[in-house]
């Protein structure tokens, strides 16, 4: 099973895909999205084509079974969340439009699967992605985050797996 | 001119096209692209998708010049200001993927230009946007919303047009 993690944002959107097999969990690729500020009317809707477009090859290229986005709400301000909200809104829509299922995460949730606690420092789960993916290149922050949320994802249909398969012996 | 008015929203997306010759505004069609929430997994990726596709075919049928959308950020709380944002990145994505220029203006300029005043109740833009365009029927109060952002823009376009004509002038 191939999953692709996305970390949403308007400048950087985040993404990285790992390939899962049992337990076991490898790298395939990783990157990050820019849509840099521009000056013009009409360039936010542009910078959203730009995402739209540099996803869409991200699938096309790799093609995902899975896909993951974090779930953030709270923001520093609401301008902030809304830009958040506009660049999450193309996160969830292009692997959708692609028929695959998006998950979505709480940072926290994130954190306490691949660093162990809910409240780690971003350090410590770049560190520990690392270590989960041994040899790993990563192209900065933003993709280590969306890796990070590709690992939650893997671990969670792993549980949910388990419990699939520990419910049919039960019922057999 | 043909424009297209966008009140961007989750559950509730509103759209009014209007054409405009001069200083004559003409309505052509309204309407509300709903995405109901439900509630399974990757539930509000298939809502933006659903979105995504109404929208898609309201643009098809009606090929607008230009596109409108309500620069709103200001809301309730962070919960509700990222779904505005996913419904709103939609919003700009759609008419720009179909090559068409998408103006923003705040709730506030869009009542001054419909209503005269930019603390107007929604009450009078929904009149005013009747007055403007007689005998039209409006299918809620998302599309009156959207059909005042399209007279809105269709006004800022008119002085843009006669500023540009009295530059020439000038320079002539």
């Amino acid at each position: 099973m191939r999953v692709l993690g996305i970390d949403p944002g308007l400048r950087n959107l985040g993404w990285g895909i790992i390939d899962v097999a049992g337990a076991k969990i490898v790298h395939v690729a990783n990157g990050i999205c820019h849509s840099a500020p521009g000056t013009g009317d009409g360039d936010l809707a542009l910078r959203l084509v730009s995402l739209y477009e540099q996803l869409t090859a991200v699938i096309r290229t790799y093609c995902p079974d899975q896909a993951a986005v974090e779930h953030t709400f709270v923001n520093k301000d609401a301008v902030a969340t809304l830009k958040l909200g506009q660049a999450r809104g193309i996160a969830l829509l292009v692997p959708a439009q692609a028929g695959i299922t998006v998950g979505e995460y709480a940072p926290n949730a994130v954190k306490k699967t691949v660093v162990g606690v809910g409240h780690a420092a971003k350090v410590q789960v770049d560190h520990m992605v690392r270590l989960h993916l041994p040899g790993v290149v990563i192209a900065g922050a933003d993709a280590a985050d969306a890796l990070a949320i590709a690992i939650c994802h893997a671990h969670h249909m792993q549980s949910a797996g388990r419990l699939a398969q520990a419910l049919k012996r039960a019922a057999g």
